[in-house]
């Protein structure tokens, strides 16, 4: 079959632009409104996206009190796609959860139980959690650092996989004649006693429809890759060029084949806000309309908390460039990218934080459906994209316009599915299935037999 | 208004019964279909029920590898009724989530999530997680001991409620025009430090729509007790007799009361499992049929699980007596109540199991809806109940018959409503929104100017 380009939507209800609730056709309360997350829900399905797609914190974030900011509280991923399950019947649901905050008992127990609830549709993003700000909600005073986060991480993945598997496919039986409801040989100890956790199991949740819910990374730091090339199945980035898009893709591509693994298997997804019009003119003034809308004190706020507290330039003048700082052990790929940007347009405070607040350091694109097609085909056929998370920097504006305009443009081009290809997230992102490394073992001893 | 019972409806989708699943009537396959849940869902709004309610466990449980029984796998509570809350309108869900194995903040934010996606139908049953079994899926040997569980579990709830009140409801300002998204001067910081938790706050979730979600209680021992006088709205309880249920009644009244809390507020239902025929033959006849359906082993597990695994009873006779055993540091309340069955009725091993089969330590209660609805209105207007937990021992069946049978006879006799009452579970049992005490401090701030 011809490769086509997956699409991710990355949907939070207040909208991706910093001023996005202020826009004239956003529901200031998107952010906690179920039936809006519905709506966007259903658009997303109607533009055959593979997945929707939420980020999380596990604090009120992006620089604290000042402001004005429709992401400082909303829905908790999982909650939210669950309740989203029911009314949708193709999308993919990826939900971030932190691998440093959450046990992995209760993480594999409610994205298994998502997934089965969605007949096969969810997937989890793994994420370190970075910042003080978060680590003060959870009995700490600062947050573990990087390297630690991150080997954290690699045991937690690892054991949540474990329990996923601890329940072989056909373990249940369900006999009513004999009263065997499963078959004890098919239910597994994970006995996991690592550096961090010690999890006995088995998971008191089938095993997933999908065998495994894909899972998802976006880290871009050294770690970040590392964790990634060994676990990730799809991979969320943030690019401000071709360029910078290829060398990442062929990096991870090179590290996963290094791992032994298939790099087909693994799929390389950068983030994109697109502004589309009719023209490039009326796009263009999408694009004006929104940044005006920006107060200051809300663009400096987001610089702040984009880098984990760590860039903090209040007090600079905004038509002054951004001051020098050290780096610190939050979340490096992003303070590296805010200070790239700021390098290579030479711009002050203010224009920084105006290109920023478009997309958050992801790649924005202003023009007609045919000029966004062209670039996405460009990274596509160029090794820097096998797909692409689509961010609507105003909702449902943005989405609608993505949806009804650049979608049938794909589709034409032949470049994008017109009709969904499988029933789970899996089969749309034409991932295999994990095999369950117990049910091999036994296959392998009674072929040996 | 008149005083009417509250109802309950305990609905775990492989039935309550530990049989259920063989039998004829019920799916095999309940405990781990949504279809099926959503079914047991629309009944018990069809039957005016306040809430649906699902324990929980964080292992497979009871008894381990053995046997036959639909309890062992199943989906997370808060994440099942997340996808039924948009299938439904007024029903009510109260999810089980543990004080020893989840973080406050964590905790604290599904609940909120739920709430609000739900239009304020959420609540929250406090358990501390008893069994060494469960500890062991948590980097631990074993459990805590229970005075230090019931220690953590009210810090843990004080800590949730002080999350929940975080944002004052009037927060979100959300003002296009000027930008302001929120008054800063209407979220706070918990500032928690305490024997167990550290948590600075504020909540990433708005006020829950019920201000808070109901809080439920289970305990029966000391500590849970004192626990659920200090902050429990909704208390589930096991008696087999209405003496039994009498003097935890007034009991818990009593430390109500000295707790300076309204017992009004604090509403007592007792666990029923009704039996329910047009005759009095015909409902013995349906309890007999499950009773046979019990496989010995599976009897035996079950009270070795339900009493966290401290009553090994595996290579006694079944039609030989209980043997004694030493309490543990286990699910003190269930070791007793079991013990107490058993003596009451001078029961064999077996015959203690087709008993607690049923309802495992609940009221049984076999015959026509005359009959079941006089039982219950004895314990209603005795001192004994606020209302009912039912628990239908197979589904959907026992259930069905309830709300067919019983459900009009109760509303005959005026002793239950015939239409929901309000919007939120809170505004069903009648109990109400607390007041946010940073809201109050103010209002009494500018009074006193």
């Amino acid at each position: 079959m011809t490769r086509q380009i997956k699409l991710g939507a990355f949907l939070p209800g207040g909208g991706q632009h910093i001023a996005a609730w202020r826009h004239p056709g956003s529901p200031a309360d998107g952010a906690t409104s179920f039936a809006f997350h519905t709506e966007l829900a259903r658009t997303a399905e109607r533009g055959l996206f593979d997945a929707y797609f939420l980020a999380d914190n596990l604090s009120v974030g992006l620089g604290g009190r000042e402001g004005g900011n429709a992401k400082i509280a909303g829905f908790e991923p999982v909650t939210l796609f669950a309740a989203l399950a029911p009314l949708t019947t193709h999308l993919g649901f990826i939900a971030t959860a932190s691998t440093t905050y959450e046990e992995p008992y209760t993480l594999a127990r409610k994205f298994a139980s998502l997934d089965h609830l969605s007949n096969g549709r969810a997937g989890w993003n793994v994420v370190t959690s970075a910042g003080d700000e978060t680590a003060r909600n959870f009995n700490r005073n600062k947050q573990p650092d990087h390297a630690d986060r991150y080997a954290r991480a690699r045991e937690h993945v690892d054991t949540v996989k474990a329990l996923w598997d601890s329940w072989e496919d056909d373990a249940f039986i369900r006999d009513k004649q004999t009263g065997r409801f499963y078959d004890p040989a098919k239910v597994h100890d994970i006995d996991h006693k690592g550096a961090h956790f010690a999890v006995k199991g088995p998971l008191n949740v089938p095993r997933p429809v999908q065998g495994h819910p894909v899972v998802v990374q976006a880290g871009q730091s050294e770690d970040g890759r590392r964790l990634a090339a060994l676990s990730a199945e799809v991979i969320f980035t943030a690019h401000q060029n071709l360029a910078s898009a290829q060398e990442f893709y062929r990096d991870i591509k090179a590290r996963v084949i290094a791992e032994g693994r298939v790099p087909e298997h693994v799929l390389i997804m950068p983030g994109v806000a697109p502004f589309v019009g009719r023209t490039e003119a009326e796009a263009r003034a999408k694009y004006d309309k929104l940044t005006e809308l920006i107060l200051p004190e809300d663009g400096v706020a987001l610089l702040n908390g984009l880098a984990g507290g760590t860039l903090d330039i209040r007090g600079y003048p905004l038509d002054g460039p951004l001051p020098k700082s050290a780096e610190t052990e939050g979340m490096k790929s992003r303070q590296a990218l805010i200070r790239q940007i700021a390098d290579e347009h030479n711009f002050t405070i203010r224009e920084l934080y105006q290109w920023i607040a478009t997309a958050r350091g992801h790649y924005t694109i202003v023009g007609s459906a045919t000029q966004v097609a062209d670039q996405l085909e460009e990274w596509f056929h160029n090794e820097a994209a096998d797909g692409f998370n689509i961010l609507p920097p105003w909702l449902p504006g943005a989405l609608n316009d993505f949806v009804d305009l650049v979608v049938p443009e794909l589709q034409r081009r032949g470049l994008f599915r017109t009709a969904y290809e499988g029933r789970t997230l899996r089969e749309n992102l034409g991932l295999p299935r994990p095999v369950n490394p117990w049910t091999v073992s036994r296959s392998s001893l009674q072929a040996a037999e």
